[in-house]
């Protein structure tokens, strides 16, 4: 069954069957002009009466979606709208207001600039967190880096210099890779998007963590993937639901992140990394592990690409999180086989690296300000975190659970609250709040707010906040 | 009829199937699981007797491709391999020999450092052809630039002041585009699959010039799409084909160069340009016009969005070429609504931009840098490209085409020739050619070899040349 279906109890069996098909063809699992499954088939396959098909199949026709040739079946009648991410189509200027639990429209809104807004909604640091007299530096040194830093394109890979310390430092948290295990990329979000057109095939199911990293819906959604929900417990994935998800759903993926779960906080513990390998090898299931917020961990918590040794887990990440958003350089950390198709996949669709933010980080990493500045930061986060609870307390909002570090506190509202009813209210007052569904592949957290503890400096957050719990 | 099979007129009707089935199951067309056409189908499809389909079908089971299961028909039984761009598998750790004409071949060995290694074969400028001191002037001012340059995302099209310069420049080329119809992308490459992932759906047909661009070729079949091969001629592509291929196909899209098309050299004249945007209308097909190095040209050549305005015509390009291939930095230019879909999904696939290299563009094009450094290199082009011309024709090698402008020589071999075997034979004396097969859909440019007479300064070059002709 398509996600979509799944929290929509009252819906009729006929509407389900219509949701699957508008599904499969918003999902171009269906093309144009595809022969649509029979009758008989689609009945079995769903669990549901030829006549309930019948019935949705005459209203797809009324809808304009399918066709029907007399004698030979139904087919795909309308050409699907240019690729929808979310649901909602993207085409057209402005985004329509129920856009609010689309995760596009909070990245826009976060990105946006916009005089005095607060965005205790977004997902990175303050700027004047950042190492700014280290990283302008870094610039200076740039500019005075031989000419083909400059100018040239870089070697397929990318900047040997940065991988070799890269494959040091995973060597030394246990994860074994040599430098040409590994590859860097434009920004974390090229790593999982070239990992995904690598392995992924449209159709292919991956399990994503429920609720999730948002981009990590929209990617699946781009690769035309079908994204299976696992709730996510305080220790990890659900690992019963896990299992019945694989059995039944026979994944290719598994996507989540390597600690401090975005938007959770949460982090996996060593037993259930363990039981989470167990069930994707008796599955054959890959698993990409996104370890970008690893670093504000005061103590490492369990990596799946060191339990596992990189046979099926993909080990990715980037430092737009820690360093500078600006001074974008991900990398994708695998088997050295499929280094090498990812490569050709980068050479393919954004040929050469450019070799200039991967020596900015090279000289954070080894020159001592990227160690410095992320104690630092640690340490300024666990006292914003403490701040943070507790003038959500005041208001009545509890931590789901306590973060073991990082930038996130995701909050359960008092109930009856709607986070999306408050992220609208706020934003008319320039807070830029997360509402839970943003996250959410069931759309079961709309009683949740994710706040970045980082940027809950300002005490307006707080005050918009109340006046819109009171206003709902 | 898939590519694979146009250029083998010997293959039997019998392995034309199988090649068939075989394409789709790499393309992903038909996934594991998949039920295979229906022998009477695919007979009809395909124009040969049922006896032909199950003879094909026997040995795709005895290969393992299909499965029979009885009274039910043929299912789809391997995994396609991980995403193959161009025929053959891409991984595995060191490329066979045999990839000599694989496009993901030359584009490695042009961007692998070797000591002493001569690229005529590669697709840039030489770094000191570059205007380094400005270049290394604009890295220093980026040290000093304001915080939120160094730090933060930038806003979801790129940085406001370089698409408002951009718009400028395109209005007055003719095109008339607004701020906010112009989307900037990390590259060239990145702005073609941004536009092709937005329009294209897996299984569409995209006409390219045969020969064309090789990354064209490995973007299609990253997305799964169909190439249909149109070929070039001194004047644009062949419109008799073209219209041919529209009205049997019906192709989404056609991507080509705006001018001083790769790898020949021409540029389309202005009656073909109407020609094409009549014939484009009439089918529909939407055009993705690569205009990366039109700034080489001394006189403009007909651009096609400037014909359309920007109806059914997407602009793109880069300073790759022109500036710096270490400062990424491409464009999308298109209708305002599409330019909102397109960084929808750049910002699901590759989240926000980075300010840093359109800061660095910016200021080389309204410093008065960029105007002098592509006059210079407009004038040192034009000198070399008579002397490589001169050099090849004591060879027995002519140009296809006296090219306008730019760096690419599109060069006849004498008859019996082959260019792979030049290029592998070259290759073994750290010569890296280009050799015409890797820019060819039908494999019908093995004849041709294509210079970069910006690279061609040396002798040795030549020597080697001449040494691989006599000994071939």
């Amino acid at each position: 069954m398509a996600i979509q279906s799944i929290d929509v109890p009252a819906r009729t069996l006929v509407e389900t069957v219509m949701a699957e098909i508008h599904a499969w063809v918003d999902g171009r699992l269906l093309a144009a002009g595809a022969r649509a499954p029979s009758i008989r088939v689609l009945a079995e396959r769903l669990g549901v009466s030829k006549s309930t098909v019948v019935e949705a199949y005459d209203r797809l026709v009324a809808e304009g979606v399918l066709a029907a040739r007399p004698g030979s079946g139904f087919y795909v009648a309308k050409r699907a709208a240019p690729l929808a991410l979310m649901g909602t189509a993207l085409a057209g200027a402005e985004p329509p207001p129920d856009r609010a639990v689309d995760p596009l429209w909070l990245m826009r809104q976060a990105l946006e600039p916009g005089e005095g807004v607060l965005k205790p909604g977004c997902g990175w640091l303050p700027a004047d967190w950042m190492p700014e007299p280290a990283i302008r530096r870094a610039f200076r040194a740039l500019a005075r880096a031989p000419s083909a830093a400059l100018l040239d394109y870089d070697n397929p890979l990318g900047y040997p210099a940065l991988r070799r310390h890269l494959a040091d430092r995973f060597t030394a948290r246990g994860i074994a890779a040599a430098a040409d295990q590994i590859l860097l990329t434009d920004s974390g979000s090229q790593a999982i998007d070239l990992v995904c057109r690598y392995l992924l095939e449209p159709g292919d199911v991956v399990l994503l963590d429920d609720p999730c990293y948002y981009n990590f819906k929209t990617v699946v959604a781009a690769h035309r993937a079908r994204a299976v929900p696992v709730p996510y417990t305080p220790t990890g994935p659900d690992l019963a639901v896990f299992a019945q998800a694989a059995a039944t759903h026979r994944p290719r993926l598994y996507i989540t992140n390597a600690a401090l779960h975005n938007p959770t906080g949460a982090s996996l513990t060593a037993p259930v990394a363990h039981k989470l390998l167990t069930l994707a090898a008796a599955h054959d299931i890959l698993i990409v592990e996104d370890d970008i917020f690893s670093d504000f961990e005061a103590e490492p918590s369990p990596r799946l690409a060191a339990f596992d040794g990189l046979e099926r887990v993909v080990h990715i990440g980037s430092f737009s999180k820690t360093l500078s958003a600006a001074v974008r350089c991900g990398y994708v950390v695998a088997r050295g086989d499929w280094i090498q198709g990812i490569a050709d996949v980068k050479l393919a669709t954004a040929f050469g690296n450019a070799t200039t933010n991967p020596r900015i980080i090279h000289q954070l990493l080894t020159d001592g300000s990227y160690r410095r500045h992320m104690e630092g930061v640690r340490a300024r986060l666990a006292g914003a975190m403490g701040r943070t609870v507790r003038r959500l307390e005041v208001l009545g909002l509890k931590p789901w659970v306590e973060p073991r570090g990082g930038m996130f506190l995701w909050a359960t509202l008092p109930p009856g609250a709607s986070s999306v009813a408050l992220a609208r209210a706020a934003l008319d007052h320039g807070v830029v709040l997360a509402p839970g569904d943003v996250f959410s592949l069931t759309n079961t957290a709309d009683g949740f707010l994710r706040f970045n503890v980082a940027q809950c400096d300002s005490p307006r957050i707080f005050e918009v906040l109340a006046r819109a719990m009171d206003g709902a």
